[in-house]
């Protein structure tokens, strides 16, 4: 994509939590090392829970326990560096897989915490986040529900918590979200001037941070055709173009309402079709996700925006089910990890 | 596709009707004539603006005027075969491109009305429809807004018109519309347990005449996640899938509701990649559309579903600003013929 380093961003390593040490998480981590997949990163994880996940996925692979982050450096080829935060709980390798366990809760939240901690600092270049539990996090006492809340509460430093928005990405498009996790009821009403025009200065912002200061923001209507005019709604009218239109007088390039059903092809970037757009803003949850996961789950990022460090995460959660088989499929992790050296460099 | 006949399906023709003679339709015609695109093809229309067309688009393309559909069979390559209903406004050939002109909408009417009838009579395997244009239509003191309604109306043969629903297909993905052309606010009161029922029944019995006789027929939600067990709102819940279970009961094979984001992508066909499912019913215009034109518009075909006879356009209109020119791309008119081969095989 336009203005996107190939850099890899190698110079500061990619900090990994290790997630609930009852689900996927350490196992998907472990497979990614072995099959250097991960080499520059480090885990914010428990070691011995780490262990217990090498051992599952095979190939001779070692855990070393390090103390700052710039051991990773000195960490050999197949041996996976774990910073272990002083406050887990001990037993952590020692949880059945596929529970929910207040203990796997505490754990998480502690490593989440730390790796906060150090890209406040800018010992790391980001945070890859490996999934978490609700249950387990609300059974330890956790405030917030999930990562999202969790993370830009721990951004906020004390002070108001910043806007956050959703970015789902992959190779081929960029697409943030003005309402997500409610019904479609709630987001219609939900939306207006105000959530339109901060997602959109959001994209922007965030775009600056990844080395592209001025991206060419798409912004999708709301309604088939984007209204038509009026005729299949007003809010393209009363708020999304209003929105746009103050979004430029800031110097955004922002551009819209455009009809749904066509923006995303416009902005998708591929062999022998270069997209028109960077950043598509979607009113929608699914009018955003259906298309980057059109082409395969396994390569939609999620990434946050607005926090003052970059984040990605895996578009999957704990699989209970499966955990600690070895059956689970790292690819998505691997996306993120991807996506989070190349937003950071 | 599962149960998707190969054949061609040359035995009988299939109409193009001409659409608005002032608008592209004639000359991307013309243009998959002279490139070999619509051999077995009958074009329903006017002789002298078929001539014109072929003048535009080069390539030594006669046209010949026939009075039977199967004189088709007798006219020779690099020769348009024209069947032109008797009813035709005279100066048809000299109408100006690009304008609004109530004669060529009484042209494109009479044309759509004679392939109704060579459809119903089984003299025409289907009925592909250029362009037309809403305005001109109406200046011609024709009642119906467009193809849709008019074939409904037509179809109906004096009795109750039959519920017709929109599918739009590429050669990866089918699907079918519960709401098409209203405000999502709009969408969001129309929909109810009735209009998905009879959207699932339309999609089953469409299938069956192209060859398809029980089609894996997926129900995409409303909701984000479909709702996360009402969480995101109840419509799953209230009606969606109480219209699934009532389709189950008469020997439908549909399922879900899906959520949204990963239904497409899990019934995509692609290489490499079998879709679970033949056809994809979407609650919304916009949650249909994204994917079926994310690989690129040219693909999507448009196909009415409950109609006696298959019948598909083009996704796209009169193009009025280049009409004439021989600039048109017939890319979604050759998409569109080769669907209704391949549904009316």
């Amino acid at each position: 994509m336009r203005g996107m380093s190939l850099n890899d961003g190698l110079s500061r390593p990619v900090g990994i939590t290790i997630g609930d040490v009852c689900g996927i998480g350490p196992e998907i981590i472990a497979k990614l090392f072995r099959d250097r997949q991960a080499s520059g990163c480090v885990v914010i994880g428990d070691v011995g829970a780490m262990r217990r996940a090498a051992a599952i996925v095979g190939g001779a692979l070692a855990v070393a326990r390090i103390e700052r982050v710039q051991d990773v450096q000195h960490v050999p080829p197949h041996c996976v560096p774990v910073l272990q935060p002083g406050a887990l709980p001990a037993e952590l390798a020692e949880l059945p897989f596929g529970r929910v366990d207040a203990r796997a809760g505490a754990g998480a939240a502690a490593c989440i915490e730390h790796a906060v901690h150090l890209a406040q600092g800018r010992e790391i270049a980001a945070i890859v986040t490996a999934p978490i539990h609700k249950e387990a996090l609300a059974a330890a006492g956790v405030q917030y529900p999930g990562h999202t809340e969790m993370l830009q509460a721990l951004a906020a430093r004390g002070a108001v918590a910043p806007p956050v928005r959703m970015m789902l990405a992959n190779e081929e498009l960029r697409t943030v979200l003005v309402t997500i996790h409610v019904s479609l009821r709630d987001a219609l009403d939900a939306l207006d001037f105000d959530a339109v025009l901060s997602t959109v200065r959001i994209a922007h912002t965030s775009a600056a941070r990844w080395g592209q200061p001025k991206p060419r923001i798409a912004v999708a209507g709301l309604n088939p055709h984007a209204g038509e005019g009026g005729l299949f709604g007003r809010e393209e009218i009363d708020f999304i173009a209003p929105a746009i239109a103050a979004a430029r007088a800031e110097g955004i390039d922002a551009s819209g309402p455009f009809a749904p059903d066509t923006v995303f092809m416009r902005a998708r970037h591929a062999a022998n079709h270069p997209g028109e757009f960077d950043i598509v803003v979607a009113m929608l949850h699914d009018h955003g996700l259906i298309p980057v996961k059109y082409l395969g789950v396994e390569q939609g990022v999620n990434v946050t925006l607005g926090l003052p460090f970059v984040r990605t995460s895996p578009d999957h959660g704990t699989a209970f089910d499966i955990a600690g088989t070895g059956r689970a499929d790292p690819a998505s992790l691997a996306a993120a990890i991807r996506m989070a050296r190349r937003l950071s460099a």
